[in-house]
């Protein structure tokens, strides 16, 4: 078989995952942009709602709007609540998609919120964007640790069935919460330390302790966290070949936090204007870039050519966050 | 067969069904207060969870705390989506509930809020309480009728399965609603003008119309719009057979709006202090005071012993309901 006719086999037959999407948290978003997910063969996405940045209230418009967005177009599109029907809206062609929410603060501060975001589609939470909250610590600043409203919110979201998610968050409680939960945990878009030294990356012990926990590390496309200022597909499978070699090929996935053009334009205003959570050592000027969902065909092949075995290369790209969402997800 | 062995197997089979409480919606609430729903052999309720007076924000952070509270007693009390699961609450002796808004205010002028509420429980929701919103014209306000955004609402609800609501709402609006919509409509709450002339109250006009389009019109049990400063259960009787006589058996229900007493203490401070919403011409100094779902045996008991059929009050207190719902809801 030539290595494209693996390539196609592999896009066919694998649910191609991606943990994360950068989209703007705000009902006026275009979510026709999700054609690009479409396009490059991507079958599951996690579509971000909302951050630590926003008000909790607008975290629900954006969750409403973009609920409504979906399911107005079910030829497209399918808002999915199991691997089962995951499974079906790739055989229909279709994208299959969830929500996540990038800190706690959307919480409002009470336990109930968990259950009512999970009914609307959210099935992955992580604790705190880059600042600390009431949950929790971000890892842009002096990390307090999990608190005990963070232990209740792990508690509930084990209940519900959520993938509990601690990247963007401080070391002290990505530790604090991979040590209280009893199920596995994902950094669902988190590069290693070891090839770019950023505070938002992970150490060694992180990653090996989220391995640990059953856990999967979905590496993150952004030129800042790729390190060498870059985001082709050889430097995103030396992040993914790192991974393997370190937390083993069962616990690596892909979280691109992938952002369209439209919004590029704005990213670097908003982060210059917010130091608080974008620090400007961690985050000095210059533009932020993209792994696109477009380079999936080019990262397996490049994954094959460098020798990694099929399967390592099927499950790096769906397979170990469908095995996990049908342990994890009820 | 004796009256009370009549009683109780009305009680026994048919869905005794309170088309809209009084619960104050705020996350403070007492829920343990449906406990006097289930003692008194109700089977389903429909628990207010916003009104136009507050913020939508406050809408939502009430519906998940009532949904948690609600989700976290299971041996109790069932949120259902169908009259199959309100069959099986009531076999397993539990209060089945869903959720209702009075006022769209509630929407915070998008459409896309719609299916958001309807995703978590609500399945009834009235245009304007008592003052003009951008849905349509309050009851006691100059109704400039409905508006383009309500006719939004009215297909969207109909699109998704939702009792269409015109209690609070005003003159025109509940007419042009009527005639918009090819779906029954209900006054979930709402009593005969030709007994209590009272400006909340509804004409016989309104209420022929309502029933023309195969919607049922709820009794409401507050001594304001049952007239004569009375909430017992015969006066209760007087106006279900008004009701009756005009409209037909088929369309006529059960809506107290009970408020317990707890918060009866409060409300006559809310209602002087909002003369906007409630008039001081149409709410005089003075109690407010109301028909418990205690009275349900007697209820039943009076409207036997005045002669009506036993079809016709089984309908009354909870299958014309039932028979719309299983229509309607989706």
């Amino acid at each position: 078989m030539s290595l494209d006719d693996k390539v196609q086999s592999i896009l066919k037959s694998e649910v191609i995952w991606d943990a994360h999407s950068g989209f703007m948290p705000d009902p006026a978003a275009d979510l026709n942009n999700l054609r690009i997910w479409s396009d490059a063969g991507v079958d599951y996405l996690s579509i971000d709602v909302g951050f630590d940045l926003l008000p909790w209230e607008k975290t629900v418009a954006t969750l409403a709007y973009f609920r409504h967005w979906i399911l107005a177009r079910p030829a497209d599109y399918t808002l999915v609540s199991s691997t089962d029907e995951i499974l079906a809206a790739k055989a229909q062609g279709k994208l299959a998609v969830t929500f996540d929410i990038e800190g706690m603060n959307a919480l409002n501060g009470r336990i109930e919120m968990v259950e009512f975001y999970h009914r609307l589609g959210v099935r992955q939470m992580l604790f705190a964007y880059n600042r600390n909250n009431l949950a929790g610590g971000g890892c842009h600043d002096e990390d307090t640790g999990l608190t005990a409203f963070g232990r209740q919110v792990i508690d509930e979201m084990n209940r519900l069935g959520m993938f509990v998610d601690v990247t963007h968050t401080g070391y002290r409680t990505t530790m604090d919460v991979m040590e209280y939960t009893d199920r596995p945990v994902i950094f669902s878009h988190s590069n290693p330390k070891a090839l770019c030294a950023h505070g938002r990356n992970i150490t060694d012990e992180q990653i090996k302790a989220c391995a640990r926990t059953g856990g999967i590390i979905g590496v993150v496309g952004l030129n800042r966290f790729l390190g060498e200022g870059r985001t082709d597909s050889e430097r995103l499978a030396d992040h993914v070949e790192y991974l393997i070699d370190l937390a083993g090929p069962r616990h690596v996935g892909i979280g691109l936090d992938y952002a369209f053009p439209v919004e590029v334009e704005g990213i670097e205003d908003i982060i210059s204007s917010n130091p608080h959570f974008w620090p400007k050592n961690e985050y000095p000027e210059g533009k932020t870039t993209y792994s696109s969902p477009a380079q999936t065909k080019e990262l397996i092949e490049v994954l094959l050519r460098r020798g990694q075995p099929e399967r390592t290369v099927r499950d790096v790209m769906g397979g170990n966050f469908m095995r996990l969402a049908r342990e994890i997800w009820k």
